[in-house]
């Protein structure tokens, strides 16, 4: 079901990418990210993220109530899980169900459990379009809890196979990424691909909340329909953006609350 | 509790290693074994078992009712897990509620859940004596859920600390190593380590149930109080050997069942 | 340089893939292939081979002068490198790199030195058509010795590469595969890929020899040139048919002879 | 050969771990750091180091003459090498014969070798007294070029058995760290064990030359006579030091100057 979107000016998930240090490297200001975000994508292993470093991540995430959900890559920890495997749709399957399971004995120890999937890196991107690995991940969710939502990009495959599949799903906007009229975000090596400047991020998530709607990297308002706004943390600047888009958020009167509850 | 051992001559439990090929390599005969067996130490991935050989495995254990355990290990898979690692505590429960977690998830895929918890090589030896390792185990199976039982060595820390815990303790025997005088096993390289002849060491398991007991490698009979015997499938012997042991303690009227049941 | 090609009934290259056992894995039966190739392509760590099975592939190549070349792949131990990774030119020239002098440390130890490079799986296909990591694949073999050559499919992006850039390369031929007429093999998945009669591959193997020529699965006889024939062994079976191919070359009064010296 | 040491107020070596960034994570200023010393322990990907982070390193070090030592490290990235694993010694020589090889081929592409080599982490510490391990090591080195220098801790019985084996030992000192009387280091979890004031590292360095001396935690002088002073430069702050070190001792009119030259 994609059909409970939160009217505009109510309120608005904010979500990014956590638990993404490894062993000896860190990467990114989980503690800061935390205060910022409603839900956690949390790393599962597979592109980064040992044991030791999720399970301080979960239980960061529970004391501050903040929803995990389990960001499913492919195997590629020295690729960070960005490269594009032809890996086969039952391989890809059992190798879901098993990063949720393991994120989710994690989630135990702090008191929480995995409340959603957002496929991560090279596997995001390929699930927009492939058909096979978009149902491959399905099938493993529905396997191991149908009652877990999947979050990713509006107009996916996954989306769409998820809801077919009787999943919830949740539409995410980005408010760093330049969009085109379609729709679709301005690819990476493209003018306009970033927005750094956290003023106008923070005005973009704003009016994405109360409009659904974004300024094209042409200019034209686009429509945009999501109930996730995800904002990134892998830098010192990211985490001020994300701070910037918050308080916009709360100073316009929007709700910053999670689209599933941290606990079932 | 470890109090609830089986009365001679009534039944045991038969538990085996499985789940230990990895991608393109096999090893060990999974589907002979299932078939012999009532409780199924798979891996978890840090030792052996890639997620698609896993989720097969914990398939064909439910088709078959045989109960299901995570055999957790040392992250060693170059080493097969059979290294001592001097990790700390803390890496140590962890990475231990990782497995259990990945392993569980794919159960649930199975329709089935992980029941217990054993661990596996060089951990399986450390936790004999190093309290430190064999608490932060305790510590992540507490964790993970209280209700998993976990098997090892009689007279080991790891039993000692988990039954202190609150957790269900199940010793274990083996059929086809030779013990001392004190009850402990004969080192891999000292004579009368290893038991080869099915029908010798199926004799001991039918002696093991009936009389507690055991022959030395002195000849002289030491007391051995297990709920289960540990069975091996990693040669095309080894399997003929553990259907010899179930044969025989068949024919000797012997029930075969699990020390937990396949699904809580 | 391509130019070299044998002439028919002269002599010939048998080689075949070796070291893809992994710590407690075995795969093939390496002491029983060594006995029948001239050259081995031997694994390199990244889809199978640990340090320890390397040496001793090594070693046991040295002892019966069969030649050594450095089996590379794509990052992928699970996979058996089998699956595509799209991974960016210059990270494979890096990994490449690192392949070949890895094993060429362990030739070192033999007496021995890598003498040639074959890719392995998914990226064997790969470079056959993508130019960029073909280009990538080159430029690590001529950044590492310009004196080594490369082994590969007749046709491909990797070999026209390669002798641009001043490389010997050497062509292969399959005897166990089916070809189409134009000389491409025929897909695994359809029929006439595979042929598993070893009195049938070897007669092809001499037929490859004396007239540069296969029948396709239509029938019609297709030219092929090729310096090096290769077998498999990663099965019982496929080593009785590398042995039949060897005998029936021998036989027809071909010489068995690497396509360069195994120490330069 | 441990006879050479450099005559106090002539010249010396300063050593850093370089290349210890792994895919997406970054550790360390390899730039930075590349400027202040004359050797370089390039991890060599089994604690650290991808092959493409490894590349440039050696190539970093190649612009500017700094000689690069292979970091041979335990197999363990999660661990950093930090634990002490029971590693088989016919398996550790293969292991360090494989990391040599590889970085050795990095380096033949940036134009470069290998010229030595150092333990890393928990490796480091175990040869310093368990024999089977440091022979594994010596014999690796010995098996690879026996031209190769061993960089290690005085009194180690990896430079002992270096040494016997005819191999070139370099002793290094440590100018962050405490020293005890019999010239062993103040363990970490001790105090004083680290300095991190610059200036006072500096002086240390600077008497460490000139007199083969520091004083002790009880401040007795103790006599440290070493080839190569150890800095470090994973923190801001320690490359400051590191600095701080390099100009004292140029200030002071010490030649820099590596233990080996940077091509053979």
């Amino acid at each position: 079901m994609d059909g409970h979107d939160v009217a505009p000016g109510l309120g608005i998930d904010l979500n990014a990418d956590l638990g993404e240090s490894y062993g000896r490297w860190t990467l990114g200001d989980d503690d800061a990210l935390l205060d910022v975000v409603t839900s956690a994508n949390v790393a599962c292993g597979f592109h980064a993220g040992d044991p030791t470093t999720l399970l301080r991540t979960v239980r960061a995430a529970a004391e501050r109530a903040v929803v995990v959900g389990a960001q499913v890559s492919y195997p590629d920890l020295v690729g960070f899980g960005r490269r594009f495997i032809d890996i086969a749709p039952a391989d890809l399957t059992a190798a879901v169900l098993y990063q949720i399971g393991a994120l989710d004995g994690l989630c135990r120890a702090a008191g929480s459990r995995v409340r959603y999937v957002k496929p991560h890196g090279a596997l995001y991107h390929s699930v927009v379009y492939h058909e096979e690995q978009a149902a491959a991940v399905v099938e493993a969710v529905v396997a191991y809890d149908d009652a877990l939502a999947i979050l990713g990009l509006p107009g996916s495959a996954l989306l769409r196979q998820a809801s077919a599949a009787g999943l919830e799903t949740v539409r995410e906007a980005f408010v760093d990424r330049g969009y085109r009229a379609d729709a679709t975000l301005v690819p990476r090596d493209q003018a306009g691909a970033l927005i750094d400047d956290p003023v106008r991020a923070a005005r973009r998530a704003v009016r994405l909340v109360r409009e659904g709607a974004v300024d094209s990297v042409a200019g034209e308002a686009v429509s945009v329909n999501a109930r996730s706004l995800c904002v990134h943390g892998d830098s010192p600047g990211a985490v001020a953006m994300a701070r910037a888009v918050r308080d916009a958020l709360v100073e316009a009167g929007i709700a910053l609350r999670p689209f599933v509850d941290a606990v079932s």
